[in-house]
């Protein structure tokens, strides 16, 4: 048997899923083709037909991505649609996710850069509205990523809002990666004989939260994050008890957060891209196969009014997958003060941002 | 528990493994990094310490790189190591990816090629020899990869030269994928009813041979390579005869696998960096883990002297992979008149680099 083992591809196979990648051609596009090409997104069965999208002036740019899937030998990609048309990328996507987007360019002020993307996310919805599967499941990685996916979900209403979400995985995979180095600092400093290293894994730090925006208003939540001292799962500490410095998780791990990713392209030249497809594969893993059941994730949504947010707006909250593509919101967690008010500053923004969208788009909420 | 279903993590992790990547902040390097932190290379339940090694100019990009790694919350890396002092990078290395090389420029011609890279893969293997762990496995990527792998490799006498490889998997994936795709056609074609289309799977094609050099002059041949028409692999048919067109495959089906990155790089404007990672990724995972029994695939090992071709050079022969990163040539295949005259080709080129890059290090045979 291939695979098993090997991990390339287990079977039987199942039948192939349509998925869009917009903006294929860019960075985090070419970074995230072989997280779906080889199953990592999908599972080890589940073949794809890859929907690429491209502007027309990166079409050759995107040929040539698609001479390296092809010699990638990908057993999962059974056939590959390149486009500069939304109505042939999404006719009847399973799958879809929006990277492309206009970046902010210098000289430009917010309300211009809203409305470039506004365009772009109309044109995308209408798209999904008339020609996607009526499954289908969209998740938004370009730039302002939740007041685009707001705009995608207003233009393609006969698809469920709950279809829709926009990425904030990766400020979550930052938030959990920091506290599980920091978890581990303290754990090392506190074990006997001195010296030893305590491994932690980011997977056994649970439930940081992103709340709102996926913007440096974001606020990165650690008072319910755990950490999960064992395999099983027997045993859990909240992470703010063994970091035990609530001035750094109140103020300058926040802030890390929020900036992050400005530091990785200060450093790189270049915006995060390994780490946003990694995200992006995480999120939609989770979303279509589920999360573990003792664990929760972040997913921007649209609010339902959980936790008082105005209804509609695409908000990063917690959220459980129960498989199938279905999540649910976590309810019941109290926010103190500090908590509240980090929160009313990135709802505040989100509410505007998508109030000057929908105008230059003319639609009404 | 993490991973299993979800493809993450398999417990319980084993020993961390040192993984050096050279170039870690190029183009290939981005690509490589997240299927070796994601377990795609060495399996779900490898951990490893990603040693990376890049030019002193490179060390901001490679920090930003680094913090992306972070940001990716990949449970099986458990630390990295940044750095541009080879011996640094190879100290105690399991296994070591070299990348990185100096890229041709206008106007240079090819010796001076062979005489830059002939000194960084000098240094790079004195650095083996004296600080990597005696069972290191040796992938070169970085071109003139046959010649800069045997340089390596001289200079480190006392780890086995069996420890030492180059790649041309990149060329037997194209070729493979190249040849499902013509077999598709052919059993499409002659499908009832008409319309039908037979997918054929890249693993489904199997012991496409890449002799030689991993230049324009390798030998891409198919004369051995054959479809398995059912999962169960109870029967094989000769690719040849299904594609039966002996004209197209030896002639212009040589040449587009010869000159593919060429194509690459004239689409996308950068050379190959997705599917040279993959092939990479491949070409490890199968040799420390094993092939199937009834596979082969290609590899460019020291020569011992198999086919007559002269010993010590760096030669892409059929390997069988025994797991352990252990690995046999498959021995006693025919070659027509044909393939010799294809093989002498390539082995009189590889000669020649070999002589000239050896002559400017003042290494005797």
């Amino acid at each position: 048997m291939m695979g098993g083992r090997r991990g390339v591809a287990s079977f039987p196979l199942q039948k192939p899923l349509r998925v869009v990648v917009t903006g294929a051609a860019g960075q985090i596009g070419y970074s995230l083709i072989p997280l779906i090409a080889s199953g990592q997104m999908l599972g080890p069965s589940q073949p794809v037909i890859l929907h690429l999208l491209e502007i027309a002036q990166a079409q050759k740019q995107l040929q040539g991505v698609a001479l390296e899937i092809a010699d990638g030998s990908y057993n999962l990609v059974h056939d590959i649609v390149l486009t500069s048309d939304p109505t042939v990328a999404f006719k009847d996507a399973d799958i879809a996710i929006l990277v492309g987007s206009f970046p902010r360019q210098k000289g430009m002020e917010r309300k211009d850069l809203l409305a470039k993307n506004a365009a772009i996310f109309k044109t995308q919805g209408d798209a999904i509205e008339k020609f996607a599967s009526r499954d289908i499941r969209v998740l938004v990685v370009g730039n302002p990523a939740n007041t685009n996916c707001a705009i995608a979900m207003a233009c393609a209403p006969s698809i469920p809002r709950e279809n829709f979400s926009a990425l904030t995985r990766l400020d979550m995979n930052r938030a959990r990666a920091h506290l599980a180095q920091m978890v581990s600092a303290r754990l090392s400093a506190a074990a006997f004989p001195a010296s030893t290293k305590v491994t932690v894994l980011p997977a056994q730090v649970k439930n940081v939260i992103i709340w709102g925006n996926h913007s440096a208003t974001q606020y990165p939540d650690v008072n319910f994050a755990v950490y999960t001292n064992d395999k099983f799962q027997l045993s859990e500490t909240l992470v703010r008890q063994i970091v035990a410095d609530d001035q750094y998780l109140n103020g300058e791990f926040i802030e890390k957060i929020q900036k992050r990713g400005a530091e990785v392209l200060a450093a790189r030249g270049l915006s995060s891209a390994m780490s946003a497809a990694r995200a992006a594969c995480d999120h939609v893993r989770d979303w279509i196969l589920g999360t573990p059941s003792n664990e929760y994730i972040s997913m921007a949504v649209a609010s339902d009014g959980s936790y008082g947010i105005p209804k509609g707006i695409v908000f990063s909250y917690p959220v459980r997958c129960t498989g199938n593509g279905k999540y649910e919101i976590v309810q019941g967690l109290k926010w103190d003060d500090f908590s509240k008010q980090k929160i009313k500053i990135t709802t505040d923004e989100l509410v505007e941002e998508q109030q000057i969208a929908f105008e230059f788009l003319g639609i009404k909420k």
